[in-house]
């Protein structure tokens, strides 16, 4: 049912790939399905344990909560999404080289992990306190890579942006709003997206004007 | 708690304002205000009930379940949202100016109906089969109106777009993801915000090149 590259979001972090047992893996991968499917909710610690072919007893071995489940998978989901906005914002090129890079790759990770990108975008608000203000400063990681590229590009006069931190917001609003509305049904694929998205944006942002 | 212009949203349709007992409505902002909050599965009729300030048996006199009151939500806030696009769409001006209005609307009013727009937006999968395809129709129309009215701008010369379909995409996408991250602590008024984006919309649509 799932198309989420979930692989690709946790060997990178600490205490990713390497050190995690199996069935940690396996636990995440059900809370992921459960949560996008039913909303956080209306998932039990029993439908996670279930769907990942465990007892529920099994389950908090390794998690305290669902509440648990949800936190990590959103703050390694908007750690991915973070580390590949920050790769393509401090990679080669000129501004306008970068935040081609940055629109194609933010688009491209929400079409294929789609599933994570709405736990992680429309679960929000039932993270516990703290694990919201982590994820917050995540967040607002993200929004500040793309606004110093755009002002960077502005500085160079390679962008033309009348309201910078709005332009900032359209970038990542149209990249996050992939998770919603892409299916594996889309007639592009999520290259070819990040491809048409990143010309977009730049058409935005006044380059080559 | 909430910025809903709940009222903005029946009066105009079938059996609107004129007809519906002020108790439906009552359940119906109720019912927005649940699903917002916890979504869809995990919203009782009792919660609705109680947030309606009525009993679980007077709630069943108006609507025969909770999946009855999300279909009716999200015809409405997709008929109005429609009849906004359809209104700037067919309005004065040439493609330019009838675009700017359309994204003007379209993102102020998911500015300020945001909660409906989180309901109608995000909780779709929950919809019965028919409820669904009714509302997959009027969605289908919205992306037909910005479809059309692109192909218009671009046979006049005034758009230049490479992908027409994504361009719709976008311009829609943008608007929808308004609900989500919108609140009243944004530093602009939904008015303000949709002049932004439709500067930033005829850019990417290459308008005035």
């Amino acid at each position: 049912m799932t198309s989420t590259p979930i692989a690709e979001l946790w060997p990178t972090l600490p205490g990713g790939a390497d050190t995690r047992p199996e069935a940690a893996y396996r636990l995440l991968r059900a809370a992921v399905e459960s949560f996008a499917e039913r909303g956080f909710h209306a998932t039990t610690t029993r439908d996670i344990a279930t769907g990942a072919g465990m007892s529920p007893a099994a389950l908090y071995i390794h998690y305290p909560s669902k509440a648990a489940l949800l936190a990590e998978i959103s703050r390694a989901g908007h750690a991915a999404a973070l580390a590949l906005v920050r790769a393509a914002a401090a990679g080669e090129g000129d501004p306008v080289a970068r935040m081609r890079r940055l629109v194609e790759d933010f688009t491209a990770w929400h079409a294929r992990a789609r599933t994570v990108g709405r736990v992680v975008n429309y679960e929000l608000h039932a993270l516990p306190e703290d694990d919201y203000a982590a994820v917050a400063a995540l967040r607002l990681d993200i929004e500040r890579e793309v606004t110093a590229l755009i002002e960077a590009g502005c500085a160079d006069g390679l962008f033309e942006v009348a309201e910078v931190r709005t332009a900032a917001r359209a970038v990542t609003s149209l990249g996050i709003d992939v998770s919603r509305w892409y299916t594996e049904r889309s007639s592009e694929t999520p290259e070819e997206l990040g491809r048409h998205y990143g010309e977009l944006v730049l058409l935005m942002l006044g380059a080559g004007r």
